[in-house]
């Protein structure tokens, strides 16, 4: 069972498309944060401030990363990098648990 | 913004009815735990171990405990207790933000 040691968590949930994607913040003690979540079926939109590493944990989705026109499979296992100020989108098509790193 | 601090989590997410409700599971210093989860809208029956207490962060829903027959409305700011080793039925009418304490 992989554990986030020593670290600080934010209570409540951040909430994002009437809670068909919801996240909860992890603070490490060298300043850096991921948030651990959870994303229901559907199509969304995000967009980034610093760059980030999605690490798929459980579930399956197609992701069309910026600058790019074809839409990439992901499934549990596998991980994706999203440049600092951009967009994605992405279609959830089976309950998706992921974690979200933020490279600064 | 309230935190948890030093404290271990777990990495995966405690996946229910299809993804409507997941939970990250929150270990203290202490060795007790708590969960921070979502319950997306719906009907659901839950079963306890331990004594719960469900403090709900964000959401509406209503509970109907077990020895009762008047189902309780609960509002976000608002908590309800359940005996260990019983069920109770939970209706969510909004997306619900809660954090579950185990009473050892």
């Amino acid at each position: 069972m992989t554990t986030f040691d020593n670290v600080t968590v934010v209570k409540k949930a951040n909430i994002y498309f009437d809670g068909q994607v919801s996240s909860r913040t992890i603070q490490f003690a060298d300043g850096t944060e991921k948030t651990l979540g959870f994303m229901l079926p559907g199509e969304y939109t995000f967009g980034t401030c610093a760059k980030e590493i999605m690490e798929i944990m459980a579930g399956e989705l197609d992701v069309l990363l910026p600058g790019s026109e074809q839409w990439q499979s992901i499934k549990a296992g596998e991980s994706f990098a999203v440049p600092a100020d951009s967009k994605f989108d992405i279609k959830i098509k089976t309950p998706t648990d992921y974690c979200c790193s933020y490279i600064k």
